[in-house]
C-alpha cells in the first residue's frame, strides 16, 4: 500500500486542521497516511521547527510529503510553502472569496474557533454546565432534575446512553439525562413511573443483540449479563416497551457516538420521530 | 452590524462542515452570522429540501446567503450551485489537488470521518473504553486503577479536571484519571500517598482565584467553598504543592477544555513540562 507522511500544522489546538485532513484523507482508502500533528505553531521559531521536521520526513521518505495548515498569520504561513511538498492551505483557499463576498477584510485572531471565545458568560459556560448536568443525571443516578432535561435517553445497559449524553453536552450544550432500563422495567413493559411526566422528552436507543453481547462480553466475560440469551431478551423487551409507550427510537448498532448525537439533534429539531438507519 | 444567513450542508453528521465554517467565520467578527445546519442531506429529495430552505432565506434577506458544504457526491453537490448564493465547496477545492498528488481517484464514502470506521475493533472502541475509564476514575472516586492511566490530572475542585478528562478520552482515546486536592492535601503541602507511585503521570491544573471564585459562586452562592478567601487559599496551596513536588502544571484560567486538552497532549508528546499561556 502506498504510504505518505502527512503534517497537520496549527497555530492553536489543531482541531480544525485534524477534522479537515481526516475528512479529505478518508476518501483515499488505498493510501496509508502517517500523520504528524504540530500544535500551537504560532511564532517564527515554532514554524522553523515545523519546517525542519517536514524536511526530515521528506528526506527519509520516497514520496512527496503532504502538509495541511490552518495557520492564520499570512507571514508565518508563507514560511511553510516549498516546492518540496504539497501545501494544502485552508485559510488562503477560502478567506479571499469570503472577503470579496462580505466586502470586509478578515481580522485574524488565533484560537477563536476552539477557545472560550468572547462570550465566556454564555455558550462556553452553557456547554460546561451541560457536561455537569449529564454527569449528575447519568444512568438513573438521580431523577430529581429530569424537568431541566431537554432530552432523556433510555435504553438497556451498554447501549451508548452515557457517551452520547456527554457528547451532546460537550459539543452542543444540550441538557441530557439518561435512564437505564433494568429488568423490572423490561418485565413490566410499561414506562417507569418516574419517566411518565416527561414523555415528550424521552428517546429510546435500540441495539442489535449480537452487538450488545459483544460489548458486554468485553466488559464482563462469561456473565449472565453478557450472555446472548440475556441480550436478546433485553433488546426485545426494550423495543416492545418503546412501541407500547409510543416513543421515538433509534437503532444505534452501527452508529458512532457522533452520529447518534447528531441524529438526535435532527430529531429534536424536527420535533418528531427518528427512524433508524 | 451586517447580518448574513449561512447554511451548513452535510451528507452526514455536519461535524466537519461546522468546524470549518466556524473556523473561517470567526475571522469576520464584524458580521453577524445566522447559521442553519442541515444534516444527513444524502439524496435528491433532501437536497431539494435544502435548496428550498436556502431560497426562502435568500428571498427574505437583503444580503447574499453563504452556503458551505461537505457533500461528497458530486451529482448532489452540483444541485447546490446557484448564482443566487455563494457556495463554499470544501470537497472540490481540495480533492482535485489531492487526486493529482496521490495519483489515484478518491472513492467517496459517506460518514467515514465521524463514523465508527472500518476499525470498529480498535480506535473507536478505545475511545469508548477511555470514556468509561474517565468516568470510573473521576474526582478521586477510585484510585485502584491509576496504574492504567496515561495521565492523572490534579487540581482543586472546579479547576476543569473532569471535562478535560472526558474530552481527552472521547476525542483522543487517552486514559485519564483525575484527583481533587482536598483541604488535607492542601494543608500538608506534600503529594498524597496514593499519587506517589505515579509521579511521572501527574499533571497539575492552576487557576486564577478570581476565576475560581466566579465558577464556584455560580454553583454554591454565599458558601465558604465559593468565597474569594477560600479560593485564594486553595489556589496558592495547590501551586506550592506542585512546586514542592516538582510537578508540571498548566494555568487553565483563560483556556477552553479543547485548549487544555491539546496542550496536555503536547506536553505528553514532549515528555516534559508545559508552561502556562
Amino acid at each position: 500500500m502506498a504510504r505518505r507522511d502527512v503534517f497537520l500544522i496549527s497555530d492553536s489546538t489543531a482541531i480544525t486542521v485534524e477534522t479537515l485532513a481526516r475528512s479529505l484523507l478518508s476518501q483515499f482508502p488505498d493510501v496509508d497516511f502517517d500523520t504528524h500533528v504540530l500544535r500551537f505553531v504560532n511564532n517564527v521559531q515554532r514554524v522553523a521547527e515545523a519546517v525542519a521536521a517536514i524536511e526530515r520526513a521528506a528526506a527519509a521518505g520516497s514520496e512527496r510529503v503532504l502538509v495541511f495548515t490552518t495557520i492564520l498569520d499570512a507571514g508565518l504561513r508563507a514560511r511553510l510553502a516549498r516546492d518540496d511538498w504539497l501545501l494544502i492551505d485552508f485559510m488562503s483557499a477560502f478567506i479571499t472569496p469570503l472577503e470579496d463576498e462580505l466586502g470586509t477584510r478578515c481580522r485574524p485572531r488565533i484560537g477563536q474557533t476552539h477557545g472560550i471565545g468572547e462570550d465566556r458568560g454564555s455558550a462556553y459556560l452553557r456547554r460546561m454546565e451541560a457536561v455537569n448536568f449529564a454527569l449528575r443525571n447519568d444512568d438513573g443516578a438521580s431523577t430529581a432534575h429530569y424537568h431541566e432535561a431537554e432530552l432523556i435517553l433510555i435504553g438497556v445497559s451498554r447501549s451508548g446512553k452515557t457517551p452520547t449524553s456527554l457528547y451532546l453536552a460537550m459539543h452542543y450544550g444540550t441538557m441530557v439525562a439518561n435512564y437505564p432500563l433494568v429488568e423490572e422495567d423490561l418485565e413490566e413493559l410499561s414506562l417507569p413511573a418516574v419517566l411518565r411526566p416527561y414523555r415528550e422528552r424521552l428517546f429510546g436507543l435500540r441495539i442489535d443483540p449480537h452487538r450488545l453481547h459483544e460489548i458486554r462480553r468485553h466488559r464482563q466475560p462469561d456473565s449472565r449479563y453478557a450472555s446472548l440469551q440475556q441480550c436478546r431478551y433485553e433488546t426485545r423487551q426494550a423495543e416492545a416497551l418503546y412501541r407500547h409507550a409510543g416513543l421515538p427510537s433509534l437503532d444505534v448498532t452501527s452508529l458512532s457516538v457522533e452520529e447518534i448525537a447528531t441524529r438526535l439533534l435532527e430529531a429534536m429539531a424536527a420535533g418528531g420521530t427518528v427512524t433508524g438507519p
